[in-house]
């Protein structure tokens, strides 16, 4: 099976919705948001980009390529951490304009260490000064990792 | 207590990831994106946006605000429906840019009538096609919520 790199243009808004094609809708910029969960826990362990060809190399590999709008990159979750994350199960929501993929994740997920990108709650406090509690410990120490550049 | 519409400005990447002072970094547009899942079974019932005005509704009142790109204004989710979210706990990512928040949903999240906008699954099909099962039954019927005219 050659690596499908394009897909059909999204229909009308009810070909889109009760439809049974993935029509991607992609923004100005060419991307899809992707909201990345444990497929086990159901934590949400980050939110990213794709565009098609991050996409196509998700579902073709079954594991999860994304697309760096800072670095203007494809890129391989783990490619550089080893933090990899397999496919258990994307879906698509209703106007095709993001997917929720399912996964299991090695190691952890975000940069800073922690294994969602979601370790800091909102709270508030005296006089209403939102402020942020520390939900979780780090799973990894990014210097370790990434070298101390990339932080 | 007042209505806290604004928040402080976003320092360094150091005291975005390490902080915690909530300081959301805005995009060009003045959103942040938000990703809903359902408290209890942890499924993501929605993606969207929240500018200033509306994270700090949602954090103010407990219940789930956000600001409609296609639109243009600021909206109460379930104002005209009735389906409401109650927040549970808002979670907020590394750079600051997403948040996540975990809700009591009443009837469902979706305009489309499902509990979760994300009710369908892509499948690998025959040669390749990408191809979306249904992976649940509507909730309400839109029409009933919405008349005619939303269809």
């Amino acid at each position: 099976m050659t690596e499908q790199t394009s897909f059909a243009p999204p229909g009308s808004a009810a070909e889109l919705e009760e439809g049974s094609a993935l029509t991607p809708k992609f923004d100005a910029d060419g991307l899809v948001t992707c909201i990345t969960t444990d497929a086990g826990s159901g934590e949400v362990l980050m939110v990213a980009h794709m565009n098609a060809q991050a996409l196509a190399k998700t579902i073709e590999s079954g594991e999860a390529w994304y697309f760096s709008r800072s670095r203007r990159a494809l890129w391989r979750k783990g490619e550089t951490s080893g933090h990899t994350q397999r496919l258990v199960e994307m879906r698509v929501d209703c106007d095709q304009d993001a997917v929720w993929i399912k996964v299991e994740q090695a190691g952890a997920a975000c940069h800073t260490g922690h294994r969602s990108c979601f370790y800091r709650a909102v709270a508030v406090g005296k006089g209403g000064a939102m402020t942020l509690e520390f939900k979780d410990e780090r799973a990894f120490d990014p210097k370790a990792v990434y070298g101390d550049s990339t932080r």
